[in-house]
């Protein structure tokens, strides 16, 4: 594929400086960049890596300027990028239709155009919506319902009962709808303590690949509209995460935590059961935020246990200077010892 | 469905008291409840969430009192609770059976009414006991033995001569028997060891999604009787993990250590190689137990390096004043100074 | 199977010491080998070890010796021990063959010898180098290519265009090139930036099970030759990760971060985004490494946020000793104050 440096102006409604005719063959970085290729420059800040890029063609912010070369200038360069992207990398749907290996249960519903991969299997009355995309050994329990134009992934498990929304995005390996980890002891030992329960995924969710979300024990473990979740993540039962909230890799969210909207939880982060994060907080990578804690709307937190930002900041400073505090201690126990021994020589000579 | 209060009294083996001809028609959380449905009261802690549901029957422990409310008073209110639920939520078994597109190796042997599901692949001389059930899409290797009453859900994989035992279930993602992570260097580079041991998961164990266990390197992983694992998590090759332990979500235990009975771990932990964690013992979430640290019966540690919770939370409290300390030492500092200029014009007085 | 001291130091081209026509008939470790059985001494510490042990037959260092016992004397006890236990437990390859039920799309080339197991699917123009061994259920993209020797276990899922070399391992329920976990914000919603690179795996690499490797955003993720990684590793977009590195188990690896050759990195470690780790650095387990951070070459570090080990273990005993120097801190207060009263009091005799 090539496309002009004008047709791709067009495409992104940006403004075209420098030679309209140039040809360009694919989208790459900055520091890859060839002369057939385009980049994009998210910010004055990466002015001398742009410099320094091979590109034919940079997409900049308003008002950006590079003497020599084809720009095409845009109000937001990394969303004009993202649409070039996939004018050279356009992701075809798979044709339509049901695999002959696909095993369908009593009383699925399939909506228009939808593609079942082979070997994958729908237990009875599962419903999918038009356009979606079932990967290949994918396995769907019975009653569960599944939105428009979603996608999952090969290899993906959907327990019964869950409920998945319209242009989700489920990678392989993930499990969606195991039991929560509930027992209650008689005479010392463990008894399952039934989780009946379900999962709900709202809208325009994307779930990571190897993720486990368990279903409720009653009620719905909830997954909010827009939610992005990265690799490897654990979510327990009863666990609800609002609108617009992104979870980095492998953190885990332990049994009946509410996360409100826009949070942004770094990786590898645990979050106890009953906590409660606040609207547009934001968690540090590896913090642990407590059993029951409520970390309050728009704050940063870090550490284990987790604290404000500044006050780890904070604590961490005094602990690198901790050594020298230790100097100064036994320093001042030396000096009040001498001035001791002045004074008592002083009061000696008194007498 | 539907029962009355005196019913579920019946089934519970509970003392009614109230409305016995209340009909309920399914169960709920305190919180959510409404007056077709049944809620539990764990405890008099629970008392003002009891006061504020609207649930239609309570089921509640020995002496708790409610006035105008349908109660049903038992002496383990969440146990009597389990049943409840299973009475509304029946689990039904999948028929017995084996699926046509299931792949059966030679000499696989099938106790009475075991069911497996499409796509399974069992590989030669697999044995599944009675009434065991197989999800779809999961692979067992050669020679594996599986008991009776057990439940692998679907897109499991075990790998060959791996035991399973009895009422043991197995969430789906997980991989039983994979390789331990063992080489050795020749000449700068990674060689690997062979992996021939196996993994013996014994009776009554739940292991959640997504979770590893490797197989022993010439011994056996073993999986003891009543263990709890939740997802996600990673057991090393050659790990003891004794009766009824529990370990919550992401956890991981490095090579041949040994959990003693009884231990609860938390989500998120560390359990370096060769540690041994005595019976009893309670780690917290996210902790970290350095390679060969014995942790004593009956201790709960938490913390990197991981350390007796009362000697975690002191140091973390003296870690909280530690700027008050400086301060303090500061002050010292300046009052001292103070002193010895004063004792100086003193002695500057006296001469 | 039987094979006599005699023939089993043949194999190993080591010096036998004590009777030849020994029989062995399995191997085991030290504390569990019977008569029958061999095991191994890695080194002069652990004599003891050996000195109790029941093994009828021992591979020992050079130099190492044992009155009345059989002994193999070899260079490297733990090599020699390797083919050993590949004596007694010969890896039997699958027999070559497509199984009837595997899919291949158009145009997909297999070498000579291939393997692929049952309900196994591989799209279209997808290239198998000989020998290599694709498990039951493993789900292969469009375009990807696998080199020769490989061994692809159950239920893996490789997304298009991925590229594995020779000679590489990968576990069940891994996923390689996934989507990387990338977003804009317009209007306060995430949308997707595509994803459209890809993941190359070297020669001699192995995986563990449960592992997630993302593709690049544009270019690709590498993971090197011999690089070996763990269960449960999450490793992100565009990570590059040199020769010969080692990965333990539930590490994650973020965007961008660049690992050079032969460095190691314990368990549940955590790699911000753009970090570059020196070669041969070693990471210890749980540790943290800040975004854009760059470790040096050869250095040991420990904690969160990572910092050299000697300073990890400083920080740590001082932390230890606070509470001790609370109590000097408040005596010398007390001092001070007991010195300032005597001060004024000869002053106010002096007066």
């Amino acid at each position: 594929m090539r496309r002009t440096a004008r047709e791709i102006a067009e495409l992104v409604g940006g403004r075209l400086i420098g030679e309209p005719e140039r040809e360009i063959m694919g989208v790459a970085s900055l520091a890859t960049a060839t002369e057939r290729e385009i980049a994009f420059v998210e910010s004055e800040g990466h002015r001398s890596q742009a410099e320094r890029s091979r590109a034919g063609c940079l997409i900049v912010p308003e008002g950006f300027r590079l003497s020599g070369r084809t720009l095409i200038e845009v109000a937001h360069p990394r969303r004009a990028f993202a649409d070039v992207i996939l004018l050279f990398h356009p992701r075809p749907r798979p044709t339509p239709g049901v695999h002959p290996t696909a095993i369908l249960g009593e009383g699925v519903i399939l909506g228009e155009e939808v593609s079942i991969g082979p070997y994958a299997v729908l237990d009875r009355q599962v419903r999918i919506g038009a356009r979606t995309v079932i990967g290949a050994g994918v396995y769907i329990g019975a009653r569960v319902e599944i939105g428009e134009d979603t996608l999952i992934h090969p290899n993906v498990t959907i327990y019964p009962d869950v409920r998945i929304g319209t242009r989700v995005i489920i990678h392989s390996g993930s499990v969606i709808g195991s039991d929560g980890f509930g027992y209650f002891l008689v005479e010392g030992r463990y008894r399952k303590f039934p989780q009946v329960g379900s999962v709900i995924i709202e809208d325009d969710v994307e779930i990571g690949a190897g993720v486990c979300i368990d279903r409720g024990t009653l009620g719905a473990t909830r997954i909010g509209r827009g939610v992005k979740i990265d690799n490897l993540v654990h979510i327990a039962h009863n666990v609800t995460i609002e609108e617009d909230t992104v979870i980095a890799a492998q953190t885990g969210i332990a049994g009946s935590a509410h996360i409100e909207r826009g949070v942004q939880i770094g990786g590898q982060v645990g979050i106890a059961d009953h906590v409660r994060i606040g609207r547009g907080a934001i968690i540090g990578a590896q913090a642990g935020v407590p059993s029951g804690k409520h970390i309050r709307a728009g704050e940063f937190v870090w550490g284990t246990p987790a604290r404000p930002m500044r006050e780890f900041k904070e604590q961490y400073a005094h602990l690198s200077r901790l050594p020298h505090l230790r100097h100064m201690v036994a320093a001042l126990s030396e000096q009040l010892e001498a001035l001791r021994q002045l004074v008592l020589e002083e009061r000696a000579k008194d007498e």
